[in-house]
């Protein structure tokens, strides 16, 4: 008989994972008390690692593990990272034990003091970069991208920070939201295109930059506006002062982040994640109407979506599937005869409310597919009479390269087969894609947008890609 | 400055506790890998403790400790638990550090062998039987009331463990769902008025026995029938044979599972669960109307009580409050003056859903009202024209006494003030509970109930309080 | 290649291994802190689990846990444990994970209240006098034979703990040295032959008794006397009353803690281990001289001993072997080819003092014989020319039942070999082991003394082994 | 009443604390299994923080963490560090928690490849050249010596391996024995005065670099010959070539080494430090001696001299002090009124040895002085009549800058008093240091030597000393 062994259930997961969510508190008492609960907010953005950093007198503590956020920090150890200055950082790693080292935040000593860094993003000319700062002498100690961010502002020949950190960013292409401090002054900037979000609060006096609202919210901060693409912006002594950072390109913001990533409550570029949601759901309804007794949500991440499909369609909605969310690790057999496990331990279907129905299923996108041919199984067996698929974004056609964790074009459901063919494959009555132009219609409000992973039009240069082919 | 402490999310809840959930597994192999799954399904009936013991060749091995099932169980653990024979236990315990001495399963060596048992309830006359008991020379190593049974049954001077656990039965006052082996027998029992559900299923040839039908679907197992109120069900070599256990009395079952505890997938005494709770919903919005823009839930234990509520009244449900899933330790400031802190780093409302609108609040239950007060204070500060609080059943005005974690009455928000002052405490413009005739005529289709809690009616004796007094 | 696989380093060892060291201490305040110094100075009598209850106010707090005493206690979980009486208690255990059952104190509720105990010994009749408890009814959570003990006293129809305890005794056969507390009153006991060691000591006002005199001195506690075989010594408030425990019998003190167990700066039934261990060593040249041109001891039980070889031959005592003291886990190969790994990784010969030499080896004792042939191999290997091993005491031929943990018969290597044949395997010019009369000799200012490992002389009835056979 | 708090005992000892012992395997099978016994040997030279890093096919594994060699490393861990080249270290490191970061080895990535080095030693124009570095623009991660040479390695404009680690020795002055390894070849130099002991094994054909012979021995390895001062040795393919690193010095071999480090076992510059002590102790008793009924060894580093004075003195030699060896953590009171708990929770006077004896105690030497406070007080209250003290070296007057983490000179006994007050201050009866030039004489068979914490006479620029004057 074969030995069980240990699997954390994210892994266990065919969802795209986010790389990071970050925060940086200046100005603020306990600036790392903050931060931790700006963290708390951003789990859902990598849950994998944490790290916090904090700057008292130009002296960096720092602290990171492997693990969530209240896993790695207690009361004990949020109170030894003293200090009014202080980022935060949560992230998804693809390797399991000893990749303590990729975590964030970095620190460095550099010619001017205690260098700090939080990054969400990815540079697309890293490697190549990383291979010409190695001929010159340069130490890695990481395979983080962030690590080429440092050394480049660390050789920088500018006298100053903001020079220096101008100059750093010339040099590189692909998708970034940095927060930086050195000593007690902090820095934000985005990449021209602005793929990846990052907004600006203010607290008591003194100022927050982070990835998501939802994490100003937890704080009791006020939200103040978004880092604009291009844009540096230095926090110090109480004043946001707005710099050039690099020359703004077309903006390019991840539709994904409203597709699925960002959580309902935060808005991005302007716009409410739990109203774009909606307005993809009906839309989704508009395109591809069917009939049926109930429109059930893949919870939690399509909700909005779901409920935005019943209110256009009519059909009730309800409360088909049930989640649960006491995630953290289990076990599988390596010669799992069960390819349905992973999906049931995380979701269960409520009986009562399936069985004889007609279930219009909405998820917010299908990437493996592995779940939701699982899911469709559990709702067929859970006695419904049809089961219609409905997914509020595109197929998935394209790997990402600016920040998010996707598996390569061969493992992309919508990259290998055609609706047609995975509707058979899922074994659903009907299925229906929301179509590019509906989606980028529905949330036109924001943008405009990369949509690289449904349609393959990639806004910044590959570089690294290029070079390695 | 004061220093932060630390503390589990939980006890910054203002919930109610169950005090635990149980799993028996016999006559499968690897008997210890289903019941972990089934207390990961039952997580949300214990999260301070987890135990699981198993039984091969007569020899019984245990691990229980504190925390969640997936911190206390990896893959190593549970393969040391072998055999086909196996209990699990999950529990809310009220103390801290060194109290696993109160978790479960308990196994002792009796004459008969390994006896394992694990017990969902409370036993009203546990203290009266304890001294009773310690008269006669039996030593005591917990406080828990399961060790009262186990001396019951050793004491006993029957010769069948039928007859010892029958005799030992016939002391008990309260309310127990039981599970126990002698080796790789396992019996389950329910006390006379059934106030805590258990449920029979099958897998592959053995039997499953737990409380929820949630934990059956994990395990792949098919429900078969609850046990009965007063039955005793022995599962041996495949066979499920019912005996007399305890002479059954009236019926009650606990009607606060269906209002806030089972899980909405689970089916408990044939009513699934989320039916029962929009059907409440639905009597809540006959009984309250009210004229609003959206209706919401307080997530997730309200979601189908206030889907309901969206029916009856045809105001559309919205997703006004989003819940964080990632619970774990967080810490507080001794002197917090921001006594909202608890429940905001649970819940954040959705501006763009709430701002402007005339909002109506469904919850299942207040029990200290903490948790209300703040959300409402949210809402309005998210820009809440006006705010109508709902809630799905009556007053909590009585504690517990058969298995559930209340506070004291001077606690209850419900014993100490009249609905009209509970509105004006939490600052809504109107407040509307559901009657206690209107909440048992929602579930009707099962029941009897027991609704102390609500009515003060308790149907057991509460020997100890008698005594004590 | 094969996998290593852990194992703890005491479990490579070839030496009986104690089963217990104990401390009490009553009337101090702060009186947990005092038992922590105390098992520290015990630690050598048990490494595998370590154990402290405090009583205050009739409230009983414990802590035990496997391993080391510096690993289970902190000064956080030492100040969890208050109260002015408290026992502790270090333990060897023969099985690992899970066993923590075993540990102790043992503490129970019983009608008179909280009980607690610590006990070092072996009960010959524990299985006889349990099957017959549980025929009664008792429920057994340990195999410990503590918990008899324990069952008898609850048991007893006696109205007074005093009288409970002497009926509790007057049941029991074999070796014991007990300390019990019920509330602030402490109890301590030996069996009628006086086997295991037990000393009285006083400090500020309250007392101490604990199994060595190192123990008093690390605390600052001021030797008073030893508890007296059959003594029941009662310490309450400031006063140490020696009251009736059972009839005491010949004495039977155990002269392996002489030879090998106790700490030398310990002093034992009025006899100073290392003045015992010198005068053995002296009989031992006088036994068995050799020309040689270095004494070196197997260090450091040995050290005594070789040292007075060394003085009454004249021959110069040299340090030959080195001893790493940072025990802990190591790792082996489950098909070792290298036989000498385990005592390789503890010992290391220094070849400039035994290069060309002809050394004279002293060791304690020789139990199952793998580490003195490794030890030999490798004072060969360093140069020497000559080897003659010498042994503090008789060829080890049979099992302890009171209290010291030995191999079976089959494994003790004085008992399957002749002395000629026990020096041709260990591959010396020459071996010599004291003679019992000689060792009987040397030791004589104590006693009169259990030699029953030498001499097959068991004096204390093997009620178990006989029952069992 | 104060609250105790935690210490590591360590942190409670009087003694220099050794920064580092090192290893390097390469050309075996499992060699990181070859360096987990190499560290367990050296364990004495660094308790507090434990590394090894593995090299298999150019890609590097690396664990480091804060503990004893033995809590660092299971079975699984060193499984996991696979490859037939490995290194490791054992440090002393000044601070707490969190300092992970100066751990070693570093392993960095750099243009040849994974580059990893350990290092004994301490690089006495470190901080110049780290300005220097910082200002060319390199990044610290740590403030660790080392790091200083890795950036030097990189940046070199040569092209072989060979010579970017001459370039980058060519700017370092001070003490260093250093083992790197790029891919499968490694290299072991030592500074041009050879400081710091290094040497050369011999293993189923690959190589072993290490501190001390005793890491070679338990290993099973066969010494070759100490890696000469200014050496380079490259091994590779199981050849071992010598090359030119750096031009040698008149040789100045720490004595301390052999006084106090070192284990007895080791042979360090063809010397065995047993036979040193021994002379070293021969010495002291021709300098002072005294009429003593017996000498006593502070045990475990001042046995071997105490040895030699008593054969050189006639005066038996006894074991009088009783050293627990079982070291860990500990708590001590903030305001301890007891200083002498931490000797005396490490070492217990034996009273039978003692007692109306003229005593003469041998130490190895005094540094601050507090731990043979306490020892002259148990001594005499131990009874003894007389109490003579005898050092076998000078007194220690200036602090090391060569690798040997020292107090400041106002906290060394021998640079603030003079010998009779230094007498008077410990209590003795007579107090005898070795001179100079008599220890010098003693040891002479090797050298020559570094004495400059005696003498004062730095043999290497205090560059950084003089920079930040």
């Amino acid at each position: 008989m074969t030995k069980p062994t240990d699997v954390h259930l994210p892994l266990l997961d065919d969802r795209p994972r986010e790389e990071c969510g970050i925060v940086g508190v200046t100005g603020v008492e306990s600036a790392s008390e903050l931060v931790f609960l700006g963290l708390y907010a951003l789990q859902h953005r990598g849950q994998e690692a944490a790290g916090i950093c904090a700057t008292n007198g130009g002296r960096t503590k720092l602290f990171k593990e492997l693990g969530l956020v209240s896993d790695v920090f207690d009361a004990k150890r949020i109170a030894s990272l003293d200090g009014s200055t202080a980022l935060g950082h949560v992230r998804y790693s693809t390797a399991g034990d000893g990749q303590r080292v990729n975590a964030q935040p970095m620190v460095v000593r550099y010619a001017e003091g205690d260098l700090s860094i939080v990054h969400n993003g990815n540079i697309t000319n890293a490697y190549t970069l990383r291979d010409q700062l190695v001929g010159e002498g340069a130490i890695f100690r990481s395979s983080s991208d962030s690590e080429v961010i440092v050394h480049l502002v660390a050789r920088s020949r500018h006298r100053t920070i903001e020079s220096q950190l101008r100059d750093a960013l010339s040099f590189i292409e692909g998708a970034y939201a940095l927060v930086v401090t050195v000593g007690d002054v902090m820095y934000a900037v985005r990449d021209p295109r602005g793929f990846r979000p990052l907004v600006l609060g203010e607290l008591d006096g003194g100022h927050v930059v982070t990835s998501e609202t939802c994490a100003l919210d937890i704080m009791g901060a006020d939200f103040v506006r978004d880092v604009r693409p291009g844009e540096l912006v230095r926090l110090r002594a109480g004043r946001a002062d707005s710099l050039h950072g690099v020359h703004p390109e077309e903006p390019a913001a991840c539709v994904f982040e409203l597709v699925y990533f960002a959580r309902p409550d935060s808005s991005l570029w302007g716009v409410s994640v739990d109203r774009a949601r909606r307005s993809l759901g009906r839309s989704l309804a508009r395109e591809h109407p069917v009939e049926g007794d109930c429109v059930i949500a893949v919870p939690d991440s399509a909700n909005s979506a779901a409920l935005g499909y019943s209110e256009e369609s009519g059909i009730p909605y309800e409360l088909g599937l049930l989640r649960n969310h006491y995630v953290g690790r289990t076990f599988i057999r390596p010669t799992q005869a069960d390819r349905d496990f992973a999906a049931r331990i995380k979701y269960n279907p409520v009986r009562e409310v399936l069985d004889g129905q007609r279930v219009v299923v909405v998820d917010d996108s299908i990437v493996r597919g592995t779940t939701s041919s699982s899911l469709v199984k559990f709702i067929r067996a859970a006695g419904a009479a049809e089961v219609h698929f409905r997914v509020a974004s595109p197929p998935v056609r394209y790997p990402c390269y600016y920040g998010i964790d996707m598996p390569s074009r061969e493992e992309l459901l919508g990259a290998t087969a055609s609706v047609p063919e995975i509707a058979a494959g899922l074994g659903v009555d009907s299925l229906g894609y929301l179509s590019l132009e509906g989606m980028l219609e529905a949330v036109k409000e924001g943008g405009p947008y990369c949509s690289a992973c449904f349609s393959g039009d990639y806004r910044a240069p590959l570089v690294d890609m290029a070079e390695r082919r």
